[in-house]
């Protein structure tokens, strides 16, 4: 019998701490069968068992690691480095450093998950400054990971390769896609198009053997087409498509609902039309695409949204659990080393010094 | 009385030239039941003719003046400078630089009519490379204009600022806001977020002495949510956020038409509420939108979509009509001035470099 996976979990993480972290369990488990995993849970124990008390499938496969620190959401991630050692959120991912959980999961403070966890456990991809989110954006085919949607403002060139090879590892290891294809993010497809920093990733993306499936560049509306499966732009410009489009469906939303309950006969037709309208919600359902991997790490490091219910925070489990069983770390390990080999290649087509002039 | 506003007409551009152009001109009187304007109407007389005897009531305000060049939808905008001298393009934009006509519409070749424009107009913006493209967003307030979405990819903040104020004054003189509100689009609100042009860009319209209604940091989200009137961005990032816009509303309308046809008490619902999602319709309507005016020019440009229809190029006309009757050359020419000797000053905020560094 091949021993479980064990996954590490910041229980106090979140708006609603293990009151939604044993019921995420307890989802998770019932969702996918899944006999071979544990966890640790990491925060009060008290607060921990008298919901694992109401959760029994949750029972026989948790343990408990007692502390009374916790990182506050408002925590300034200095701050949370400085003084947060001992909380749920360090010994979460301090049980992934000493090699006891296979990942981890916190739905707490976005900034102090990024900065413990490059503390203890260091990046492997030298170029970023700090981790990259993915983002799973739901498609006309599927869902497509972009990324970095938000931690690295600025990227050159090979922080963008590196997006590249950590998403591609990323969708297969998650979604069982054997070769995904990978687009850079631009405002037009042809290869003249976009900035130096853009142009250099393309030209070092597909000359510089690093085996990927490179599309080329994609522009925005081909995200929401799923014209590939990995989406590759700088943290600034991710987080704000992101955003974005976080608002315009919001938007849309919100004038269907004004629609359908502007008239009697609209409401009528709501009520006839509303099996239908709920099938579609959960194809753009946010806790079917919860849990956004925190990449470039030597570990698996998985953020909940803070707000996640029970099922998102299953999800965010189920993504930790694929990772921590695929080979993602060894395959981006590998095509890191090999992007290092390119980049110091004396006829490189990259000079170090990208998001210079334009186009 | 006063003599009416000349507003010369590109009549071969877009995907339908005249018949799309003249009818346009009628969609534009009937809708505004303007009498003071008339148009200037360039390119083949016969095809131009053919369509005013179809539209009576643009037959005694238009004036043809023959050509028969005309700059094709895919020519590269050097080659268009190069050779498209007496073309409907060129000829619709020389009217301006004359002085004949207060402003231009075309729905052709964008390419070339920024070049073209630039060459015969000149740059008001002298730290843009390009005129700067606005977008009008629907938003749950109304409409909030956008810029840039396309032309300068790397924008310092010099260049953001100049977008600041041109389209302070474009969303007074076109949506009659005596005061509009303006937001530089960033990762987060904070004043520490963000790169380094972003923030020198702040501290300029928020210490400069401009005269802006300066509202600070918006995220993506904002946009849709009409936080502010006027959304100040990169090129790049404005690219790709609008056509990611774009390519989330189509994904959400897809799925909707899936849903109201999926089954028979669904089809019957949306029968039902069919004029409630029509009205709804109508606040999305591309036409109701269409007409980006390209701004930073020594004159008033409107770009309008190759694809648009009547309805949509006489709101092209619209825009240019109301910025020609506007003081919006004379506004943004005073900013632009009091902006260089903010810059100039010694203790400026702003070391030119800009775009470097980061947070």
């Amino acid at each position: 019998m091949p021993s479980p996976t064990l996954i590490s979990l910041d229980a106090m993480g979140g708006d609603h701490g293990p009151s939604v972290v044993v019921p995420g369990i307890r989802d998770y488990i019932k969702r996918h069968g899944d006999s071979g995993v544990r966890f640790l849970l990491h925060g009060d124990e008290a607060a921990i068992r008298a919901q694992i008390a109401r959760c029994h499938i949750a029972d026989g496969v948790c343990e408990v690691r007692h502390t009374d620190k916790v990182v506050a959401m408002d925590e300034k991630p200095a701050q949370a480095m400085r003084r947060g050692k001992g909380s749920s959120l360090w010994n979460a991912i301090e049980a992934v450093k000493t090699g006891e959980a296979q990942g981890v999961v916190s739905a707490g403070n976005t900034g102090a998950l990024m900065a413990i966890s490059k503390l203890l456990l260091r990046m492997s991809a030298h170029g970023l400054e700090r981790p990259a989110i993915v983002a799973s954006w739901p498609t006309l085919k599927g869902v497509t990971a972009v990324l970095d949607v938000g931690a690295n403002v600025e990227s050159d060139a090979e922080q963008l390769v590196e997006f590249a090879i950590m998403g591609e590892a990323f969708h297969q290891a998650v979604h069982g896609v054997a070769k995904p294809t990978v687009g850079i993010l631009n405002v037009g497809s042809e290869e003249m198009k976009g900035h130096e920093a853009v142009r250099e990733a393309a030209a070092i993306l597909r000359d510089g053997g690093l085996g990927l499936s490179y599309h080329g560049f994609v522009e925005g509306d081909d995200i929401a087409k799923g014209t590939v499966d990995v989406v590759v732009t700088d943290g600034f410009t991710g987080n704000i498509a992101l955003k974005t489009a976080e608002g315009v469906a919001r938007f849309i939303s919100a004038l269907l609902k004004e629609a359908l309950t502007s008239s009697l006969p609209a409401q009528a037709g709501a009520l006839l039309a509303m099996p239908a309208l709920k099938r579609m919600r959960q194809k753009i359902d946010p806790s079917a695409i919860n849990g956004g991997p925190l990449l470039g790490l030597n570990g698996i490091v998985v953020k909940s949204h803070g707000g996640a219910d029970a099922k998102g925070y299953g999800n965010a489990i189920r993504i930790a659990v694929d990772l921590a069983r695929s080979d993602y770390l060894t395959k981006v390990g590998a095509n890191l080393e090999r992007l290092t080999a390119v980049l110091e290649q004396p006829a490189s087509p990259v000079t170090g010094e990208a998001t210079e002039s334009a186009q």
